[in-house]
């Protein structure tokens, strides 16, 4: 049977796994790709650290990217090193070495997808990124092969499984946000600096890769609206589930009428609904195309070999000659004309759930649906429970939650409501799925 | 932009949804395809017959099968006729001329598949099968593209929506067999004979694909071990909510030390898990990969434009190459050899439960349990009620959850069981899914 050199670039827990799946299972794959994916090398940056994989043949370790890029045997490599440099201009040298790459690198492809992909395709080269959104959950294949038939007119998702872990320990377990993240941590589902993972950011960087292969829209992850879990704590968890609601960190995006609304926030899901049914660190999304109809995808969202899991599917498909077929159609950093537009954030539709602290006084009540009713925000229910015996006395929580409204118009009528004398300063808003 | 010409055959519910797709969608349609698909012929059986499809342009229709065969340019054909013949004379014909096949029959699929990938394997031909198994769930490329890295380990299904949509109507509105058959039948959920649905029979049929694609094990579907929704009664959903479970017409392929236990049954799932959720005409896959682990999918299984989006999709991969690619590799009625075998039903393991109506005197109970003592099966739980004032005063209706047994154990106990003369002749034993 024909040989293909393979490559792994960077050899962490990814790496590690992607080479475990070669060398242990090479008959499975080889099957799979009608050619052995036979692992010539792999750059490490300590060549003295032990890695745990049997196996591994000698002389396959090196710290030389060199022995890389010079040996034309090797056609596809996995670059499986995370942040922006060197990442960026080592991909850079795999492509102008002719090689076709896999990545798992979601930041780069988001900060520096458009240079990389314009760089691949006028070298004839390709990228294939399954594992850089969804882990294991093969969302890039469904959407770029197996929905094509379809104009897809939303998508959402819970992206990022780290925040997911949180929320499900602060809501099961009753955990305070800091006490959840050490748990995150110590289990290995959250770095040591999750601000990336927890202020949203990650999730919209995966959202905007599929938002582009999807709608064919460009846009810098930077100018997706995003809310993380400082918009919220345990007591908001707490009401959300006396209104029959879950909170999910969720990235959406929504087509109406050419326009497509993009944000990652917060957002209460009613319970039972399959995006609030989705627990610990996996990762799920929803995608409704005007043929298909919906269709739902559950499963884990990172970890070492689900994510290994999609690089060796991505380079049994470089392989075999499948994404070399794919990567040419893609809707994703081409000079494609796209029609639709981007809806400013301002003006996307939604409903709202907002809390107060207010004073237990005559009045209050009144002011404060007088300001949603001056924004002409209706209220679909209202909560205002007597003071736990435990806190301030004076002032009680109110809940609202409001029919559909605009972005703005409950921005404006939340900050006014938020200035009354009347009112806690501290205050929160929170997106409410629909449907 | 290039062309390929494609044809359909059988302008049906499925074949008018494809031409639908094919005439207003075309662009995008070209843009994932890469070149334009052109619907060049579409047979019919009555040329005089208004589809409702505008558009349609002169001389697309014809009533002739010699059209489409001898006409060079068409090669892409969508095969949309459905049971055995003239279906099966017609593929072989199409594959003959030299067409790429697309279809959406399973039946035939699972009854002469080994005859038509042979011939079309001979001849450098593809046949492209997605909208065969769960409609709108692009479950086929899902184990053959993009879970090539895994050894599956299980794969379990709701694979039938009409039996779903049926079992959904029993439980959430009461009704009996009959009468939410005939709801699903005025609502085109069922056939005006739904007997392959009802009884398992479809279901082992995309078992029998599934299987074989994922576990390389070649089954007559005949062979697999079914029953239906005859097995039970609109009691047997009530007492199992009671006991916390829903039921569900799953099929199980479950691959344990190199042995495939594949059936099909009307199983209890507990409330939450992902398959007891599943409602209507959805259906529903979790599949299990050594290395991506547990992957949950939920859609349209069937209805007009689910099962064109996957047909269409087919059509996109052959006329862009990928199924070329796909197809030479497939575990499917190949001459590949498999080292999985399969384990005879009575060997299969599982938990069960049991109802009898039995004599309200003393000793009953002892009996029974003393037959399942003799078989070594050990109960979970048990649970006898009071005779409702309705029924016959002298019977009580018991339920009984086992621990793990073999099916053989549990067969033959429910047998002795059902055989003690204070027990009715009428007794009812279902699967209960683990975990």
């Amino acid at each position: 049977m024909e040989k293909t050199h393979v490559a792994i670039v960077g050899m962490g827990t990814v790496g590690s796994g992607v080479a475990r799946l070669l060398l242990d299972h090479g008959d499975r794959l080889a099957r799979h790709a009608g050619r052995v994916l036979w692992l010539n090398k792999a750059l490490v940056r300590d060549l003295s650290k032990d890695r745990g994989i049997s196996g591994l043949p000698a002389g396959v370790l090196t710290d030389n990217l060199q022995e890389i890029l010079e040996n034309p045997q090797i056609q596809v490599v996995a670059h499986l090193i995370g942040g922006i440099e060197p990442a960026r201009t080592i991909m850079l040298k795999l492509l102008e070495s002719g090689k076709d790459v896999v990545t798992a690198n979601k930041a780069l492809l988001a900060q520096h997808g458009e240079e990389l992909f314009d760089r691949a395709r006028s070298l004839g080269r390709t990228i294939a990124f399954e594992a850089s959104v969804g882990g294991g959950i093969p969302i890039i294949a469904n959407i770029t092969q197996c929905f094509t038939a379809n104009q897809i007119i939303s998508l959402r998702g819970i992206l990022n499984g780290t925040s997911n872990f949180i929320l499900t320990q602060m809501s099961e377990k009753g955990l305070d946000y800091n006490r959840a993240l050490e748990i995150a941590q110590n289990m290995g589902y959250a770095e040591a600096d999750p601000a990336m993972d927890v202020d949203g950011s990650d999730a919209a960087q995966k959202l905007a890769i599929l938002a582009h292969l999807a709608f064919g829209v460009r846009i810098d992850w930077k100018d997706i609206q995003r809310h993380g879990l400082e918009a919220f704590t345990i007591e908001d968890i707490r009401y959300a589930e006396k209104l029959g609601y879950r909170i999910r960190l969720l990235a959406t995006a929504q087509l109406i009428d050419d326009n497509l609304e993009l944000h990652v926030s917060p957002t209460l899901i009613r319970n039972g609904r399959p995006l609030a049914e989705v627990r610990g660190p996996y990762n799920a999304i929803t995608i409704v195309g005007d043929a298909v109809g919906d269709m739902f995808f559950h499963g884990q969202g990172a970890g070492q070999m689900p994510t290994a899991s999609a690089v060796v599917a991505d380079m049994i498909d470089t392989a075999a000659g499948r994404t070399d077929i794919t990567f040419r159609r893609l809707q994703l950093w081409s000079d494609r004309q796209c029609e639709i537009e981007l809806t400013p954030y301002a003006r996307t539709l939604g409903r709202y759930y907002m809390r107060y602290l207010v004073a237990d006084e005559p009045g209050v009540l009144s002011q404060i649906t007088g300001i949603l009713g001056n924004y002409r925000i209706s209220i679909s229910s209202i909560i205002q429970h007597e003071p736990a015996e435990s806190s301030d006395p004076s002032k009680v929580p109110l809940i609202i939650m409001t029919h559909v409204c605009t972005e703005a118009d409950a921005s404006k009528a939340h900050e006014a409501i938020g200035q009354l004398s009347s009112v806690d300063s501290r205050c929160f808003k929170l997106r409410v799925s629909e449907g």
